[in-house]
């Protein structure tokens, strides 16, 4: 098999951790036989700087015909978030209908978590965020701008198909696993939206009667992240719902250089994305310290997208396996005082 | 002085920790010199599941004319949430236009946090809470429903009145403290209501020179109240990223239990209501071991809104003090084996 993947290295550490982590892609794809081309698109925040747009008009014409897309971060200091997002990651993210977002929690073996008594191998979930709707609609106004009386109005949109797409995701991988689902709400205080959430829950549910549903609201999820992380198997949760919660998940787990994302099109019309959850790290830029396992195991998502579960399995076992390893090389993340090369360089070795 | 308090025990173990809690305030009052008068209300859940309803038509009329309001818990496993809430703590939330709600989150002495590395006193911040607006605002609707194309749409609706009452409430506090101040934002994906709440900030700060604003997203903020909670004084947040933020405050703080709160009506106009920030927790409805040290600070809280400091300091320090005290009893979420009124006793003699 041979795939083209697009990669944006996008701002900040994202080139650091792309740049360095192509190549044991390759390296991983040629070991099982799977022939990969990689695109680069030198678009972000120094593109904006530069020329006013993160990306070309005609940015997802270049990408519509990869198989697959690689992004390493956006944002940028003197850049506008709503910028560095509205002009690239969002567009993206709508644009391919990549209704899924899936994010894997896990505390592997040799890593700390900030929570005391547990160990590695104590966390192991994954959050199914709705990635194209809901709190991040595009949708409200002010009026009144400027006096007393000014009002600001945010909708939060959700379609049925939307909500059932990421419902029946969340269900699918639930089956797959342990049979437990844990679905987020706010019923409580969000009568229109988390109702109408919570309704297509149980339809969808109907489906699949071999999964257990638990329903949590976002504010109890939020603590039990902290208190109980290991009762979690798969989360399914609204966009903004998603987005906290798995902030949360990364740091339980030790450092938010070690967690993967994928943005999924589930139709399989147009490709999906795999980024690390972490940001563009103004603050360690440059250094050539930033942790490269986030963006390595987002890779392995996408190979497990494409269906080359082997590549995928021999980048997951590379890092666990590095990672279990008390001698192996790791970033001051995870409280060593490696480079990201040396990281990479580690990872080869285990391929 | 001489002041009417109206008391709402409510469901599960409100009645538990108010009823045991009730003797103490009159003593820490008496005391002072300070003359209280309770006021019961029984209502609640169980009113709901009798009558039809979790207060009367005219509740609201009842509580206006007292000093101030002290709520146990509602939520009841046979009512639905929303008829719980919007049956009795958000109107009177709304009805009193409580805006500010006032959270503090204190690592005790003597109480464990679950974040490695942290001992009593490391961690001491409040939050405060946007409480009647925002995205518990009662705005929305779905349509088409049951087809594949419904749609359901849920408004936050941000006033200029209600984002300055709770940004001038947080910029106060901020002076107060150590002029620092911390605004939770996600104006990079709410582009409407975030970029408001940014500018008020803004507009509110120019009057506090003396206070340095941190802004930061509510994913970043749900990280850092795990990774950095000791660096936090004063934290300000919309009615959603509050709910969110106090119950992470409390967990990590060593116990919910522990968790007070203060709905606050800033305009002197209507009663101020009182509450801890656990729920009626049915599971352990009934053995009298709900853990009263929250609705104590809830009445702390109280009276330093009434102007009774000593009163407020004397509750204040009793709670610290039998805390910090190895051989007090106290219950089983702090790990210990004592009983509502054992804790209480305990308080008394510290009194
Ligand atoms: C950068 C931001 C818009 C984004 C989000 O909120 O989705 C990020 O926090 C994430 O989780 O991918
Ligand atoms: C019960 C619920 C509506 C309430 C809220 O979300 O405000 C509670 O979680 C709280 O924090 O007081």
């Amino acid at each position: 098999m041979s795939y083209r993947i697009a990669t944006i290295p996008g701002d900040g550490i994202g080139p650091e951790v792309v740049d360095a982590t192509l190549p044991l892609f390759q390296t991983a794809a040629n070991t099982h036989g799977v022939d990969v081309e990689f695109v680069g698109y030198d678009w972000g925040s120094q593109r904006y700087l530069e020329e006013g747009a993160m990306m070309p008009d005609d940015g997802l014409d270049h990408l519509a015909d990869k198989d697959s897309i690689l992004l390493g971060a956006v944002g940028h200091p003197e850049v506008p978030d709503h910028v560095t997002l509205h002009g690239l990651l969002l567009p993206i993210r709508k644009g391919f209908n990549q209704q899924v977002c899936k994010r894997p929690a896990i505390l592997f073996d040799g890593v700390e978590s900030p929570l005391r008594g547990y160990e590695g191998g104590d966390i192991e979930f994954t959050v199914f965020r709705e990635n194209t709707e809901g709190e991040y609609s595009d949708i409200g106004g002010r009026e009144h701008v400027g006096f007393d009386h000014e009002v600001a109005v945010q909708s939060a949109m959700f379609t049925r198909a939307g909500t059932e797409a990421i419902l029946r995701a969340a269900f699918e991988a639930a089956r797959e696993r342990e049979g437990h689902l844990t679905s987020i709400t706010k019923s409580n205080a969000q009568a229109f939206s988390m109702v109408f959430w919570d309704e297509v829950v149980a339809e969808v549910a109907a489906d699949y009667p071999d999964v257990e549903v638990e329903s949590l609201l976002v504010d109890a999820a939020s603590m039990d992240f902290i208190r109980r992380p290991e009762e979690f198997d798969v989360v399914v949760a609204s966009n903004l719902f998603g987005d906290i919660l798995t902030d949360i998940g990364a740091i339980v787990t030790g450092s938010m250089g070690l967690a993967p994302s994928g943005n999924i099109n589930v139709d399989g019309d147009y490709p999906s994305m795999f980024e690390p959850v972490h940001g563009s790290a103004p603050d360690i830029v440059g250094q050539g310290v930033a942790n490269p396992l986030a963006t390595v195991l987002s890779g392995a998502m996408l190979f497990e997208d494409l269906g080359e579960e082997a590549v995928s399995e021999a980048l997951w076992a590379a890092v666990r396996d590095l990672l279990a390893d008390g001698d192996a090389p790791r970033t001051p993340d995870l409280g060593g005082d490696a480079s990201t090369v040396d990281v990479v360089a580690a990872l080869e070795t285990r391929l």
